[in-house]
């Protein structure tokens, strides 16, 4: 066996942390794992990368055979490659992000999504692998990312109230003495990137709030223009 | 062959996006290919990692192998595996970018070293594979990431002159319109981490500059304390 040859031992794998929000908790998606290793044991949905496939088309694939959702926001944090972390052999695992709708997601035929479930991220104890790193490696990002970029709209629904909109930062930032409704409203308005939708709630028992959406298309504008996001 | 072996056939690198600073210009060390493929193309310094080496490792030993140094500034910044990037198979390669003091920096004795050169980050042109792509992406991290971390220091002399400091963060950035050199000193003066050393420059020929250095201790103690850097 020539020297390069012995290096063509390996494989690789990608792992989705995927985040969604129920209105009160930031939530991630775990597999029950079927089969060793480590059955029995909560796990992040991802699979071995076919040997033609991009890193990228193999996160989207294991998002969309959990799911059944294409086209949402899915983002590469980084490689994890001790040397020890899978049984089977040397697997380097690429992490991925991806924030969805939670009322968008039901449970597809796939057999592995069976047996998924939605999991406080603040409740997660020890996961198979070494996925507890990788989704507090994913979450570190989220956090970091949900201030420089108006992300965090892709876990709400189309049309949401400030309120709940302050509730998916303080989910997901988790400030210890919470984030102050004054400051709150008056910084994210005053980006100009929600529009007052000119309507309320309806069904809720107490009075209902005004509702708004947010402007992707005037997000895109104001970034060719230099605008950088910032809350 | 079984389905779990025919995954086992891939190889992986690391790649390591060396950033220096000369007073005037950002460099990045770049390697000159001695062989196929790619032969006499300019490509970033990297290897294959040992299958018992972990990633970190990996980047480690080829900074060292190539410059000598040690416990520098490294980070890893993603992976990246397009199908068709290795000709020699599937080869997955994760991206480090460091950070060293340009004068620290002499050619070690490894035969690769010997082709090593430091090229200005904003002359490179084509590199080989897609080490062009990994440059990119690593310069727009270390452009974000400067601004976030005092991360900057490590690419300047222990000892340095607010401009000389201007300078790097105008070399990393390049802004347009430069930096505001009163609203730079503001800023940075105001972050005090900074100690004036009651030194100035010698032998310059222009009215010589107080000289500072950057205070490591007091930063970790201020991020101990909640502090957040931010340039």
């Amino acid at each position: 066996m020539s020297e390069v040859e012995s290096f063509f031992k390996s494989a690789f794998s990608v792992d989705n942390v995927i985040f969604g929000f129920d209105g009160g908790d930031l939530k991630i998606l775990l597999i029950q794992r079927g089969a060793a290793p480590y059955k029995g044991k909560w796990a992040l949905p991802g699979d071995l990368v076919y040997p033609n496939e991009d890193l990228d088309t193999a996160a989207e694939r294991v998002l969309e055979q959990l799911t059944g959702l294409r086209d949402v926001y899915l983002e590469q944090v980084r490689a994890f490659g001790a040397v020890d972390r899978h049984p089977l052999g040397r697997v380097i695992t690429i992490a991925y992000f991806s924030l969805i709708k939670i009322s968008d997601y039901t449970v597809t035929p796939a057999s592995f999504a069976q047996s998924a479930m939605w999991h406080s991220v603040n409740k997660v104890g020890d996961l198979a692998f070494d996925h507890k790193e990788i989704l507090d490696s994913c979450l570190k990002r989220l956090k970091r990312k949900v201030r420089m970029a108006p992300i965090g709209f892709e876990l709400l629904p189309p049309k949401f109230t400030l309120t709940e909109l302050q509730q998916l930062y303080e989910s997901i930032l988790a400030p210890p003495k919470g984030i102050d409704k004054r400051n709150f409203r008056k910084k994210i308005l005053s980006t100009n990137l929600l529009n007052d939708l000119n309507q309320v709630q309806e069904g809720v028992s107490h009075r209902p709030a005004k509702l708004y959406e947010f402007d992707k298309d005037k997000y895109e504008q104001l970034v060719a223009e230099g605008y950088s996001f910032d809350i």
